[in-house]
């Protein structure tokens, strides 16, 4: 997508050094535009855990260039047990994304189809970069079989402004290109529909304020930023046509981890009889798991609630303290929200209600692929 | 209550020269603890709207002594007109709360149960020391009715740990003493109760980080900040007893308006089980209003979203700005929580339904008493 009218995506190799694995530094959006370099495994995993990339998607791409970047690495004799262990800390930077792992495995078993340490490190950057193209393949996808929810409230409308509302940022920033919530809201956008987007600021983090509102101005597509508590009040005014958000997981029985606070906009939908649609691609799936509740939940740094950053009036980014000496704070990175909740899962593959039997249709290789590791082919799109 | 041990409210004529009303600027909470000297209604206008002082309460207790600060300024001759444009000015200064209109009315009744300008100025002071004592009886009050509630959980978890969640500041700071949501937090940390408060941030003003973290600090009530967004999550982990909140204005049909996001606790509170109270001085009831629905919902400036305040590395207050140049915000500053999502009002008479009958039946002079302007007397306690 555009920054400034140049097109980027989040994360690429350098194309005059693919040793060298580029990407936004989100941390200083949206006051600072970064490019940052990354050349080993253990830098990505920082970058991950302290969230420079975030966002399933980007996630799992950025995991997939770091084991790239581990098979660099790794000594010739005994490079398995080097990238097993790249894997472990690779699999603890964030917890409770699919993709994360999702990502991983395949590039484990993508490069244990050859023998030669040389051949390994080849087919690992060949896999990495299917992983990204994949994503933004998906998310494009995505944005096609939205496109007729939108179109569909904006002729009953009779053409006057479709509403959506989002949660965090599910959008090109958090995956390679398009995003998954965001690729429908493109694509209404491409086709001429009259659309504006109200941002939840998604505290702590304020992943909404800073990127969805930030990507959202650079793409031309009108929106509003509103405080996390205010969904409910739109919604019961009759100010929201439709919630569309992303998901860091989501079990192949239809519930959905997202980001803290979502279940709440699920709920307010559900009360206001307003449509609850999730967009993912299907990396995001667990096929694991029965029930959302058994998804880990990622508990982060007190300080992120305790403190904020931001622009000051000398344009510097500076760190303020919002509350008194002392306070504790517990913050808590995804909530759940129950498959009775959402309307629709939107996917690579079409819409699809957010129930096992629906979800083991649509994709039926799905259950048998992360459970037992077959069928983990990088040229698949 | 305490602050730094010793005993304050959050409003009171200076002793010295009761043409000062000395009030805590809780703009610079937690950071700075300011007193400051209100001399004129005018002044006093700008305190409200500005929120030096806030909260249901305290917001009727300041207009009161505004009242009182106009008979000072008002001339002899036309004093009526004077303090009629007075009110007027006062309640255009917030427009969702209910006791701030409470008081002018019942302020201007006072006054004009003399003729002598001198008497009126005598009376005023008078009538505003009785708002703002009745505002802290009823409080105390609440705490004695509120207490049950916690004490039953607490019998029920054997003694184990009693979790409340609350939402913005409805704790002394926002009344004249002991607050609505807090009296009977603090009647159970008084009853020896084994009491926790999980104390949402409140977005955008942050009175819950701000001013309900630092007032439980203050007086010893263990604590935990989280975001806005938290809630739902730890209803569902089931870490959360009872959810117990304030109200700036409530109908005599239990719709409650209070801070925006309210709403999305209730839904959560409704499908996870979990009772949901609203603690409110019966000078919150709107009598005159059916439903909730038709309370006018202040919005406020578009900065309050954009921009956040806090302590610098020097321990300078210092503003910094969250979003990109150009970014627009809705700030929308309350809610309503539907009647059928509210387990129960706590008032100063007792615990009530949220329902017509049962609060008619418990305050049968209400629906008399703002809607014809009788029983208006300064006296009564």
């Amino acid at each position: 997508m555009r920054v400034n009218g140049e097109q980027y995506r989040t994360i690429w190799p350098d194309p005059t050094d693919s040793r060298r694995i580029c990407l936004i530094d989100q941390r200083q959006l949206p006051h600072r535009f970064v490019v940052e370099t990354v050349t080993s495994c253990q830098q990505m995993c920082a970058a991950i855990s302290e969230m420079h990339v975030r966002g399933a998607g980007l996630i799992g791409a950025a995991a997939a260039f770091a084991v790239y970047l581990a098979t660099l690495a790794a000594p010739d004799e005994g490079m398995d047990p080097y990238l097993r262990e790249a894997a472990s800390e690779l699999l603890r930077s964030r917890p409770t994304a699919r993709n994360l792992q999702w990502a991983v495995e395949r590039m484990l078993a993508a490069i244990g189809t050859v023998a030669t340490p040389a051949g390994k490190r080849q087919l690992a950057l060949a896999a990495a970069k299917a992983i990204a193209d994949e994503d933004a393949d998906f998310c494009r996808r995505i944005g096609i079989h939205g496109l007729p929810l939108l179109e569909e409230i904006s002729r009953r409308k009779g053409g006057k402004t479709v509403h959506i509302l989002t949660h965090c940022n599910a959008g090109w920033l958090a995956f390679v290109d398009y995003g998954s919530a965001t690729a429908p809201i493109y694509a209404a956008r491409d086709a001429g529909l009259d659309i504006h987007v109200w941002v939840d600021e998604t505290r702590p983090w304020n992943q909404g304020a800073r990127l969805t509102a930030w990507e959202l101005q650079q793409e031309g597509v009108a929106c509003t930023l509103i405080c996390d508590n205010c969904g409910g009040h739109l919604m019961q005014k009759g100010l929201v046509d439709l919630v569309l958000v992303g998901s860091d997981r989501t079990t192949h029985t239809g519930d959905v981890a997202n980001k803290i606070g979502t279940y709440l906009k699920a709920l307010a939908a559900w009360d206001n009889d307003i449509p609850f649609y999730v967009a993912l691609p299907s990396s995001t799936f667990d096929w694991n798991l029965d029930n959302g509740y058994d998804i880990p939940i990622e508990q982060r740094a007190e300080e992120e609630i305790t403190t904020t950053f931001g622009r000051d009036e000398e344009g510097a980014i500076r760190t303020v303290t919002l509350t008194a000496p002392g306070t504790r704070a517990a913050n808590y990175g995804f909530d759940i929200t129950p498959a009775r909740l959402v309307t629709g899962l939107i996917t690579e593959r079409g819409v699809v209600a957010a129930e096992r039997q629906a979800i083991c249709r649509l994709f039926p290789e799905g259950p048998g692929d992360a459970a037992t590791g077959t069928d983990l082919s990088v040229s698949k799109k």
